[in-house]
């Protein structure tokens, strides 16, 4: 099958042919990949970062990059008999075991035993790609791969966050959304759609946040250097802090602003990363009781309901796509900030 | 193998050779039977109240009862990497699918394509059977199958109730039990070693009611025909109500107990089975707020907590046990009244 | 000040001056009565219906009706100092102590100690109404008493059970909303502004439907005598049953059509009433393991996220309007089924 | 009345005579002191920490001490129906409104019109204390005022943790309480009858690490200055990391052993102080998907949870008492380690 390959760091991929992912265990799936979509963790990747991490795991270069993949099923292994050839599926980025105290309690994130096709094996920027059986989720209505690729990571990751949020985001409370990116745009109407809290958004971008008011905010507040926004947003709380953050940033300063922002009760979800979160206890954290909650990708049951979301139109994604040779503009557009929404590859047509 | 078959239903079982248990699919499992616990459904399929529901199955009689099971693992599919052969393990009563909408839940019961071994396949009540890889608890510490048979279905019943209570049973708080017989034997010991709720047990029998003492009752009540026994447990909740009841009979009256002994905001937990539950909506639903809840067999998690509890002690069997050849013993002393405990039926020794 | 009193049962309601209500206690709240709804009840007070429960607690005809009031702070007693003379307010119903547990838990509606105006104390037909300085909810933004008087009470019990629904209606999982009147309009309103669950909506009334797809109903269902309804809504889910049945109705049928309509661990809402309700505790509890969940009007703090969802215009209430004067004009129009929605008295406008 | 008086920073208390408390609002509530426990809150007092906040508050020396109170009630105002003078009750340590969202919700910490007696209102150093009606807990069986004090501040702060903690302390999990001083004493006898987690307890000294075990510990580890300790209860939870961390220290590096010793979805809850918090957001947070909670005193009702346990006996305190006369004698066993338990004043006898 041809491969976008990455084959030396911060060189171009190289389109090649590499042999066909092949069935070895009885709840092996292989999906031929219909759309995939194009992450700044894949820029990491091609820039070397995860080079110990993947040595220490046994994986050289050249690698297959791609972890938010969705296509068509193409051939299942013995034990598969809950989905068939030619289905329509969005991948869980995790291929998970299903027998550890995690997979048991759908806490798929934490599986012992979990395979990361397009980190800790190959990925989807290929013509097929393998899974198992318990990563594919079917499409429904008239979902198409393009349409939902990158939910299966972004959009799940911001998702689960929100869905945490839910029970303290009640009528009358105020959200703060730190980041109106790729996470924050999936993440913003996911709230927009399943609460009526009062969404703050904060963000760098004057652009982002325009559209953040279409995606559902009802503040948007400019974040500059030196941190008035802070101030801004805290009046816009009546002086009292919000009752909850969505911290899609991580880093330069957003961190900070999160911890300042909280009210009494009021809880941060961690999503982005860069910085560490430093929060001095007995002011920031007792007096106010306030939470701060870690957050990485949500479960397969998660990933169902934001298929949901999707098939009635309350998310939707803005994407550019490219061909499977386009590889090397998608990860130009990407790395000089001209990609306009997702970008996804589309090695497949239907 | 040696196994006891149900031949003719209200005829003694009979002690017969069958061939092995095979291996079909890559999870599944055979265990050499080390324990089966002798249940009152067994004398239910004995006495042909399954018959319907087992013809729409399709399954005929001679048939090998048993879902209580523990032992030690025989033989693996090819796909079964996390156990291995000789683990001594206590089986989940239903070999679940792992991929539908409950398991990846956490919620194994409800799982839409799981296998029951003892109602719907043959059983423990053999040398060998065959379960699936998602079906079995490695035992803990010193415990061994003759110790935990009976956690795997009437334990863990019992359990699930009591985990379920436990939010409402805070400190202050006061829980009916109503039954001291199999389930509540376990369900008393396992809310007294997880709770500080004021425990009133409730039960016909004056000698259950001794040993309910034992297992932690703060008090015990004698059910009698003429139901005085209602305003008797009221007067011990400072005739408000109690926060919780839990109702391992389901019949006889005690359905009605339930609903008569909850005070505001209480929650009646549904074990036990044979009535119609009969809820006046104004004045025992709305008014005092109740909540009247179903529960079933718990969940794997839910088991291994339970294993958990047994290894520490905090919940302790009484029980029978008798050769596989001694079924008919096990038959008769339960059906007459005489089990004490549990029966457990011993295929093989360690 | 002139009230609209209950002279005699089944007779119109007679104008007349009776005394201004005078503080007495410490945390007594005078309310200047600027809307006041006219809720089924008050037709069931007029005809005798709480006439054994008024006189068991001291109080005879004449009495002043209205249980659903907003107005402006006339007067506060010695111990108020959150609210001053003037503020617009929505009532809670119940005049609650503030020290039971149940108050300390924010459990206002099971208070041991509270009064209810308009059906054990003087209600709000009147241009004066006594409450206490808990029941006080201020309004915002531009909401006037008359946007708002019927949320008081059918606004806050129908959002009450759509709140404890939330965890349940998640995003692919399907509510079945019984009745779509003037609880189902309320609660249809605030469930769609809440959540992306499938609402079907279930009426005997064609054009009630009609509206309810207006309020957000994804599907609409006539309900019939024959109950040929019950197989159309299971066939909505997928033959599977819903996770959600809301209850408004709760006689008539509709407490069956609850029971019947529940999937796997679905959750039977119940607010309307009048039947008993009754449930086969193996086939149609444990099995499935439901939960029948009772509810009745919400808390203060419930209360004030209504008061933000019709702030953001998120719930609307179609409402007729009546002065005080025309109290008889508004009973026979709702008793002979010819009101347009909720109808409101205006005792005083601003 | 006499008082114990602070006087001037770091000098001895003085006793003297003060005019008594009076009753000046409707709910106030004078109380004759019958134990009031010496908190390591006193000392920081006496040493000036709270001089700043105090004057902004408007509050000069001399100053009464003294905020974990119980007694009985001497005198009530009007509005006070529930409770009765020569009532035995337990103080809780903040005097709430009752009107604001927090009390509303039951989040009686967070009132934002609360009166705290002994830090910002004249406290239990005496014979006599003002609160009011909200703050009052009546005493159950044969408590008495002795028994009980140090419940109010300390109990009610390590009690409310291990509240939160439960759900997550299921059996099977591990449970690391960092401290086993003031508030782990009351922590650990708490979380020992309300779960059967394995409790890891971390100390620096040896002897309370001995009384820990009759407690309810599990294991106890010795806290060491090359912090090795965490090695060895990293090894205690298979090398994954423990389910939940309990902090009652906060301080000295044990605030870093809460957030290295959690694993996958552990929750850290965070009671003691001194230091910051400092959380690595991908690799501490994110990925292991932890989350840290901070923790203040409990609410009312929860305070009543703790009498009931300490009422069944399930916790008890350890005292040292001295008359009012005796401050001095408090203030320097304390301050110089050699106070055996909590040190309890008694001002009046019965």
């Amino acid at each position: 099958m041809r491969a976008a390959l990455l084959t030396e760091y911060r060189h171009d991929f190289a389109l090649d042919t590499v042999p066909d992912p092949t069935i070895e265990s009885p709840d092996d799936v292989i999906v031929r990949v219909g759309a995939a979509g194009f992450c700044r963790t894949d820029i990491h990747m091609w820039d070397g970062q995860f080079d110990a991490a993947q040595k220490a795991a046994g994986i050289d270069l050249p690698f297959v990059c791609g972890h938010e993949t969705a296509g068509w099923v193409a051939e299942v292994g013995e034990g598969v008999k809950h989905i068939a050839v030619g289905d329509a599926v969005l991948l869980h980025p995790l291929a998970t075991c299903g027998y550890c105290h995690a997979c048991r309690a759908g806490d798929d994130m934490h599986c012992t035993a979990g395979v990361f096709p397009g980190l800790f094996a190959p990925g989807g920027f290929a013509e097929y790609v393998k899974t198992n059986a318990r990563a594919v989720v079917p499409l429904k209505g008239d979902l198409t791969p393009v349409d939902v690729a990158p939910l299966g990571d972004a959009g799940l990751t911001a998702y689960r966050a929100v869905r945490k949020a839910l029970p303290f985001a009640v009528p009358g409370s105020r959200t703060v959304v730190l980041g109106a990116g790729g996470l924050g745009h999936i993440g913003i109407q996911a709230l927009r759609s399943l609460s009526q809290t009062e969404i703050i958004v904060v963000d760098r971008n004057a652009e982002a946040l325009e559209h953040a008011r279409g995606w559902g905010a009802d503040h948007v507040v400019l974040a500059r250097e030196d941190r008035s926004h802070v101030a801004e947003v805290r009046d816009l709380t009546d002086g009292a802090g919000a009752e909850v953050v969505i911290d899609y940033v991580g880093e330069g300063g957003a961190e900070k602003d999160g911890v300042e922002l909280l009210g009494a009760n009021g809880v941060d979800f961690l999503v982005g990363y860069g910085a560490t979160l430093e929060v001095e206890i007995l002011s920031q954290a007792l007096f106010p009781e306030t939470s701060f909650v870690g957050n990485i990708c949500g479960n397969y049951n998660e990933l169902v309901e934001l298929v949901a979301l999707a098939a009635r139109g309350a998310v939707t994604l803005t994407t550019t796509t490219f061909p499977l040779e386009g590889v090397n503009d998608a990860l130009h557009a990407l790395d000089e900030g001209r990609m306009i929404g997702r970008g996804v590859l589309v090695p497949n047509e239907k």
